[in-house]
């Protein structure tokens, strides 16, 4: 059975040592949540997340969920006792604005938090984790009646959400959707269609679910310019705001997928369902972004919570399981053979892991104090600034963290050898569980188009000019300091590719815009390799100083040693990548379909 | 439901264009598979594959094996019937020795059938391919009589074979198994102990399974001196030589494992079974070799089947899935939308695939050429040499082609987004079956070592010079050559990359053998790119050859495209091997055990 334990010193290291959380206590939230009740809260939240979530975590893939004749759906054993422990506890609502019932505690509390319960159990934090992007779109979009209809009670946890987007024929261009908005005379609209791979669509853990249904209102124009969000709750409200008559959506079916068993993927056939437009007529795309994009943050956080739980449990075997004998003379001599973990190749799975994600913490912790920044400082510029950020990083974090996620996970089934393959030991499960974190919300394909073909651009590409010169001056300012050269060098090295990447497509993808689209996934991956690498640099530099003023805790110590096995041994990839990046569409693109 | 179709023609161009398969007729065998006969051949076994195995893969994959109350394990519904047609066929002697009841044919047209059948349904052809592995055992190392008792009931098929080596505690470090052997006076020994991860222990596809059994005579040395290896027949032989008595073996459970749930892996619980020794007294580690070596082309072979098979269905996907516009221009104006084929980065993980697979297949049949050489030619230089490169190719064949096939399976379900993570459409199936090639057989980082701890210093390096000159010269020989020019010119650099990084590892590995571990892995993927960039560059000059004799068939213009396309994006990335490989071990073995 996998373990798991929250890496609270490492968030700790993160926030308060790395990123100054200290330094935000002006914004609003953060003075609640001082580095004292910072540390209480993340305490907290480990032990629900060692103890209630992480236990049910195989129950859910062994059992999985069961639709019942009726159309209800049956969760997991113990799944809705955890969840009311959870929301009960208030996990829920901690970054939800005080007026609508929340704690208003800032997001990146909420964000350190979420990795520990993903970590433990993703399939059981996907229902509150699709209800936090239902809520921002209505916190986004709704109007004051409809924020105070749903939101309190939604950030109780006792009602849920969901994003209804995809239809049989209908992914990743929504411009083909078919599901019909009908005006109902009083208002409302009847809503009618059948939607796909609805996570959390239908189970037995809330009194209501409020789904998020994309839908195009009878005559509107064709395309993505006519689809509108619609709000349809499973239970229509009666005069007190309670759940009350049954509304017509229910669950079609439930899909038989890969990994996260325990999470109900539905088919939700909507007929003549009662829906209330949020946001604006035809403005449902824009609508939809808000939930897309905290849910984009989410499932790149998915990627480094699995990646995390595996890389633990790789650690505990190679730990325990003995061997062979070390190459350099035996470790063990009183046992009959070495612990694996004495064997490089080993270590490398193991080193690989833990480099990837101890920056990948960062990266995530430092997006969300910027977003922080974007929806509560009241400055403009700083907002601004923090605003670029997390959409220039919104893409990076979604794909390639959970681009390693998989492969990390992959990584560690690979140090238990055949004991990996077989479901025992629930490495199949983070592999199986992981994968599908590359896929929905944008498959990571589209997140690199995202960021080629949006992000990059953007404001004159103000985002990413700023990030290169954040770097650049973080690599000029420290080339100096002979401890920190090999890592600035490494990293300006990176840096380097990933400027002559954007300078190619600059030059390139507008004479023949299949250059951006044959570049763009290896740009995202140039560009999340600078941005990890940068982020070992600065952990790097503060282990350094600490050290320097007499310091002397191990976490100090490792971080400078996994700073330079990720200067060595990741971040020359970049060369790779700017070389596919400059080869250009033509190899790509040369072949007629019919030749495939 | 995913399809399959064998690939015939790409076959015969490795072998009738590349590898010049006519010049090996004085090779026993050979004239009785001569052009017209190997093209009759593979035609007929595609038509197994398509249409006997293929359609029973996802049936074994959805109900898989059941060990029923007595012991006896049932295999999905068909599977039997399906071994029956293809053993009835002739396909599992097809290069057995004639005087074992074999047809004597080239290995190089099993290899050929054998990746279509693997494609077709893997699970079901572990049954017939862990008999010829058990077949060249006995071969190798059998007795007169025990080649004579065995050979032909297997070669028939009519009983299979299997490899009996992992115990719970002991699977890479064979030097601590506990399976004991206690001679019982009349010549043979009593087998005890047990063995766990053993594929197709137990079933119902043949009159008597032949376990081949490692195990410690009593007494004998510790460690690996002490293994010897028996023949451990499910039922004992009558006067007839048929399968009489049960012996004391038997099925205790069957794995619950990720894939491949169409073979049944069994824990096998040996009590005093009767056994007879094969090979000398504790000669069993180099007899087991024997079965090894064979499985682990056997296994690459497999990386391949499911890359393949993959990679076709996400073409088929591509061609029919409608989304999105082209970015440069509507290439379907008549539909809603264009085939996501069109799509540069859907064309990025086509290509990728292709690129590695059609390699693949050369790199595996230029192989199997050169077994049949080791094998069966007079000329002891020549048998030498080829035994040399088969020694090589092994680890890299089976290391480098699993990692890929998995990788690929996983590319190929990314094509088909969120409807690839549901089972229905099988994509997930091939990722699950793919995952175990990089584990069995020797785990991947075990091949990396046995590449650089064992075969990379190996007579002098004899084998590794031999290729550096064979690559070496065909790039000087077609550097003047303008259309080879840019291929060789790839190539060129990725072979003083590899060279580069060998002479690394003999100055930097004897002082600090730390330093070879941490190599291995990455020094395995380099030497793989170098050697399917070879196969590369040798099928664009082929291609080159045959348009410039006015051959016009669209194979060569693909190829054209598609050697380019590995030089240009796949090939870069023998950069950063050497760039992890030059790192050394300093950062990846730094930390203490207690610091993870």
């Amino acid at each position: 059975m996998p373990t798991y334990k929250a890496p609270v010193a490492d968030t700790l290291f993160v926030l308060n040592d790395v990123l100054g959380y200290e330094r935000y206590a002006n914004l609003s939230g953060f003075a609640d949540a001082g580095p004292d009740m910072l540390e209480a809260i993340l305490g907290e939240a480990a032990k629900v997340a060692e103890n209630v979530m992480h236990p049910l975590n195989r129950v859910g893939d062994e059992e999985g969920c069961v639709r019942n004749a009726d159309g209800s759906v049956t969760t997991p054993k113990g799944f809705k006792q955890a969840y009311d422990q959870y929301r009960e506890g208030g996990w829920m609502s901690l970054s939800i604005p005080a007026e609508y019932g929340g704690q208003g505690l800032p997001y990146t509390v909420h964000s350190a938090v979420g990795e520990y319960m993903s970590s433990a159990n993703m399939a059981l934090m996907m229902y509150p984790g699709l209800t936090q992007g239902a809520i921002a779109a209505i916190l986004e979009h709704g109007s004051d009646e409809q924020k105070q209809t749903y939101v309190p009670k939604m950030a109780e946890g006792v009602w849920t959400g969901t994003m209804n987007l995809t239809e049989p024929h209908c992914g990743t261009d929504l411009g083909l959707l078919r599901t019909k908005a009908v005006p109902n005379g009083s208002g409302g609209y009847k809503i009618s269609g059948q939607k796909i791979f609805i996570s959390a669509g239908e189970h037995d853990m809330a009194e209501n679910i409020i789904h998020l249904v994309l839908a195009r209102i009878e005559g509107a124009p064709e395309g993505v310019k006519g689809i509108s969000l619609f709000i349809v709750p499973k239970f229509k409200l009666d005069d007190d705001g309670n759940a009350g008559e049954r509304n017509g959506v229910s669950c079609g079916s439930i899909e038989e997928k890969m990994g996260i068993h325990g999470n109900s993927t539905c088919v939700m056939n909507y007929d003549e369902a009662e829906g209330y437009l949020i946001g604006a007529e035809n403005g449902g795309l824009k609508a939809m972004f808000v939930m897309m994009n905290e849910a984009r943050l989410g499932v790149g956080m998915q990627g480094l919570s699995i990646g995390e739980i595996a890389y633990q449990n790789a650690v505990s075997y190679a730990k325990e399981r003995i061997q062979g004998r070390s190459i350099s003379g035996p470790k063990a001599p009183e046992k009959k053979a070495d612990p694996i973990i004495v064997h490089p190749d080993i270590r490398r799975n193991l080193m690989n892991m833990r480099a990837f994600n101890e920056a990948g913490r960062a990266l995530i912790l430092w997006t969300a104090l910027k977003s922080d920044v974007a929806h509560r400082s009241e400055d403009a510029k700083d907002q601004e600034a923090a605003d670029d950020h997390l959409g220039l990083m919104t893409p990076i974090i979604k794909g390639v963290l959970t681009d390693k996620g998989f492969e990390h996970a992959v990584m560690a089934q690979q140090v238990f050898g055949g004991h990996g393959y077989i479901e025992e030991h629930g490495m199949s499960q983070f592999v199986r569980d992981a994968r599908i974190a590359m896929i929905y919300e944008g498959a990571n394909g589209i997140q690199a188009l995202d960021l080629v073909g949006r992000k990059l651009a953007m404001n004159g590409g103000r985002a990413i000019q700023a990030f290169f010169k954040e770097v650049g001056d973080f690599c000029e300012e420290n080339r100096a300091d002979e401890k920190m050269a090999p890592l600035t060098k490494a990293l300006k090295k990176g840096l380097n590719d990933l400027q002559a990447a954007t300078m190619w497509l600059m030059q390139n993808a507008m004479a023949k815009p299949d250059n951006a689209g044959a570049a763009s996934t290896d740009y995202l991956h140039l560009f999340g390799l600078v941005a990890l690498g940068y982020m070992w640099a600065r952990m790097a530099k503060v282990s350094h100083d600490k050290l320097a003023e007499g310091a002397s805790l191990p976490i100090y110590d490792s971080k400078l040693v996994t700073a330079r096995y990720f200067m060595e041994r990741i971040m020359p990839e970049t060369g790779a990548h700017l070389a596919r990046i400059s080869a250009g569409a033509d190899s790509m693109m040369a072949l007629e379909a019919e030749a495939f």
